[in-house]
């Protein structure tokens, strides 16, 4: 190898592995989100359950995901590379480290669906098939350069609908097994359960916003060395990314102001993950005007949305559907709109939007990607779902939900010297 | 371009990316600092206003101050660049996001006077005003190769006057323009609120204190290949950068015991945030022994400072003009005394300092630096902030205020379980 | 200096300057674990005193005990380097400060054997004596190309040994000297203290998890340029660690549910971390199999030693000696037994291990670098601690422990609203 080759192969590793660091430490974003937007009686188990993601993921992707996701097969499925095959060389170490981030990611997400009601036994299970099979399929149809969505040439940057969309389908599934947690809704009309800590949710809100950096910039999965042409595109799509999520935030914050007269915190950090939701697929592709639109629309449309589904009766606790679900697929249709062609001329993938003079081409490749994915997904999580609540069941009794899982599945409640008194 | 030179390029880029999610971060120190030091009843609030100043940061700077302070212009103004002309370049969008987390810290400190009482409508409006033309356009003087300040060979290496002054500077005015809050000095003495959550403001000071390696160690924008003289000089300064802060630590818990007699842990955190702006100017022009001393010196000087300024009247409650203008002003003179000719050299600004021989020249376009800097944002603020008093109003009311900005701006507690019941 | 050999320093010192960060992060991982795990009374102590801990040892280090290690000198102790000899070059300013983070891990957690009734002038002390002399010896010895035990092979690439042994036999040594906390042993048995703040616990071992990825990985100091041969080893060491800290969650938890019948969140957390321990003599010797075998016996092991211990009467408050004492032998001795020829010569220290067919001769070396740092750590130890006892005391008052070190020591409270009321 020449000497700089050589060094820009160590200098790409080395962006990787900071970029699997900063998707990794979203784990931590969705903890203190989640455990801050909720009840304090289950802010033990939720942190502590995080833990437990991020392990069984480190395993499973490892000993299976990442050979069906990553490794070679058909157009739907991938069956090498399991166990990573011995010791592996040490870019492709980092290249696992950072697909398995997003694996964690994904099922992070999927978890605001089973929130503060599930069995801690349904985490081990519906995680281990989620991060071995269900997960990894989808990543292999879009990521892979054999996969059929990828030779369609659909463009999902770091992942609306690989990541995001697909944990998103699971949380919803798993919301309407397991219904509405106690005292939701009254009449029929649904009651706010307080945020037990807002500077909780800012903290995981802002660890997200930060470790997306790492998601979509490090998707380049290099550090754009160029000796003619356009080079660093990474940065490209870190300003990107930062402006949707700007853009999200002021979006939702003004939707709340208007639709529910209140400047509303939660709102304001929920507009913020959506945007960058919506922005994860299109960061590559679309100008930086195209994404404060993207992120102000994902972030207002996700308010309306989370407030219209549980009105509905759906009690989805951290609107998880909304945020990463609906926002995952504004994202992935975004493009069908926005891909400029000079963008899409440096990342290689798909072609220009409707508004481009692109046509409708791009949009149907999204529509296909996010339905499939979406339909996939939905019956796989059923499925699996359905068998765990056929046989051990997937909620808690009613005594042991108002108790607590902290107190009920781990035996200790979350602020030990002030709950349970 | 020589494969050397584009693989030099991308490292300095990933060097920076990672410097500017390094100060990106300290949005998070300042929130939990802030949070943590002051009451619970606006714990939300402070929070979530830390996206709100991120977010405003980000759009209003790409859109207007990036030009204004990077622009071509004149020597007091620049008047391109704006909206980033379009598509920008790898670098160019990293270079961006780093200069626009110093924009959004600057801001953050204003904040600090305006804590607990002010509208937050005031947020949107001065926040708009500071980044789009109050904050760029000393940093237009100082760091554009056009300011006059800079052709005077100013030393402000990473902003002790760019960006801490300029916040603080606000600060005080937005102080002295809303008045001490309810209840704080009774017959003429000073009450001490309790800061709420001290575990809060740890984690704000220590994320401050890891976010200010890329803050000042970034502010090289190089990781300094060189094929012969010094290198990688962004490492000399994160050393000094490190030992400052220690000293202040150290300086401000001692100052605390002789003058106080009392460990105090916020002083001890406010006295390694005083350090940090003190070296913040001088990081790169100063010996090891010289760093320690100035750390030391800004901890112990800002302790005595914030005691004083409130015992004649002044409630800023998080200390802000003490810590980053006080402080900011002794790490901006601090190299017309410590600047040592060889770190002059490798800096390529300025001249040596007093007590190397130097003479008085540099102390003289430091002093100068200092007093220009704080009059303009001082008028700037006093004039901005008059008009908004005399129109909407800058301070909410006596029942909100004593009810807390988290229910009486956002419509809900911070810690829902347990206020307001 | 060829250009692609000055490209390749600044790429290493980019990556052990990313690292050292990620490691200085460590004492908020420490801070908040030790915090949430006490109670509420001392928290506002035990998180300022991490802040006294850096402060101590930026400044130590760097005047003595970094010369002490890296200095130039004899087999036993180095001589040379103090106060790192003016203005060190970029590089070696990185290295000090990638070196200085991990003897305030090691200090850090030599404090867990000290928590909640040591007085605050005993860290002072105690602290300056362990960065000054204690550490910074085993340090040469491992370490120092010139150290005795370095020219016996010994395996201990990120310090199980320099690092966690030596900070949990001053905590153990601390442990015994102090004796149990008021109330810990009602009638000869142990009371539980709940934990104050489990999401705190949480926050703690996530930030050690993630931190951990630059203690081990940035431990190769180097990115791994290589035109020919293994390259990007860097990557190869954050796998194997990645992959133990998963099982020692999954085994300490399953330990837990086997012994206590409870999903214990706590114990599971101590899992992560002691096989984070373990792999970090490890990680750059054994196969990822290996890897997850040596995390699951360690997050297993330390779980039942914790309980065994606790039951002689030894009050170790957060368990440190367990967690990163035994847990530290068991990573010292495991590459005795799992070291893989193929890695031993990519690491180039030492031979393979004994089920390789290495024999008995690495296992030796390393069975005699654990017993000779034990010793000398636990001497020093005692006589530092014991000269203390003798003179101004080790403990708090009885009223003072009782009230809390927060406003015993500091003069505040940590929740300074609903405290002391």
């Amino acid at each position: 190898m020449k000497a700089t080759d050589a060094i820009t192969l160590s200098l790409n590793s080395l962006w990787v592995l900071v970029a699997a660091i900063l998707v990794l430490l979203m784990q931590a974003g969705f903890a203190f989100l989640e455990a801050g937007s909720l009840q304090s009686k289950n802010a033990g188990h939720i942190t502590g359950k995080q833990i437990i993601t991020l392990a069984i993921s480190s395993i499973v992707f490892w000993a299976v995901g990442y050979g069906v996701a990553f490794g070679d097969g058909n157009g739907f499925i991938g069956y090498s590379k399991f166990f990573l095959s011995g010791i592996p060389a040490g870019y492709d170490s980092i290249f696992f480290l950072f697909q398995l981030a997003f694996a964690a990611v994904s099922l992070a997400i999927a978890w605001g669906g089973f929130a503060e009601r599930a069995k801690l036994a349904v985490y081990f299970i519906f995680g281990t098939v989620f991060v071995a099979i269900i997960y990894p399929v989808v990543g292999h149809w879009v990521w892979n350069s054999g996969g059929w969505l990828f030779k369609l040439g659909m463009q999902d940057f770091a992942g609306s609908t690989v990541v995001h969309l697909q944990g998103a389908t699971a949380a919803l599934i798993a919301t309407l097994l397991l219904g509405p947690r106690i005292g939701k809704f009254v009449d029929g009309k649904a009651k706010t359960f307080a945020a037990h800590n807002i500077p909780f949710v800012f903290l995981g809100t802002f660890i997200l916003w930060i470790g997306w950096f790492g998601f979509n910039a490090g998707s380049t999965v290099s550090t754009g060395v160029a000796t003619s042409g356009y080079g660093q595109f990474f940065g490209y799509v870190a300003l990107t990314t930062n402006l949707a999520a700007a853009a999200g935030a002021l979006g939702a914050l003004f939707a709340a102001m208007i639709i529910s007269k209140t400047a509303d915190i939660g709102a304001m950090c929920n507009g913020v993950l959506a945007a960058l939701v919506a922005i994860t697929a299109s960061c590559a592709f679309v100008e930086p005007w195209a994404a404060i639109v993207i992120g102000a629309v994902a972030g207002a449309f996700t308010y309306w949305t989370s407030i219209a589904l549980e009105a509905k009766g759906l009690d989805d606790p951290i609107y998880a559907f909304s945020v990463h679900g609906i926002s995952g697929v504004i994202g992935t249709l975004s493009t069908g709109f926005f891909a400029a062609p000079k963008l899409v001329a440096i990342a290689g993938v798909g072609k220009a939007g409707l508004f481009y003079g692109g046509g409708f081409h791009q949009l149907g490749v999204q529509a296909l990607g996010v339905i499939t994915a979406f339909v996939f997904v939905a019956v796989a999580s059923l499925i699996v779902l359905s068998i765990i609540k056929a046989t051990i069941g997937l909620r808690v009794s009613a005594e042991a939900e108002k108790a607590g899982l902290d107190i009920s599945e781990h035996g200790a409640y979350g602020y030990g010297e002030t709950e349970g008194k």
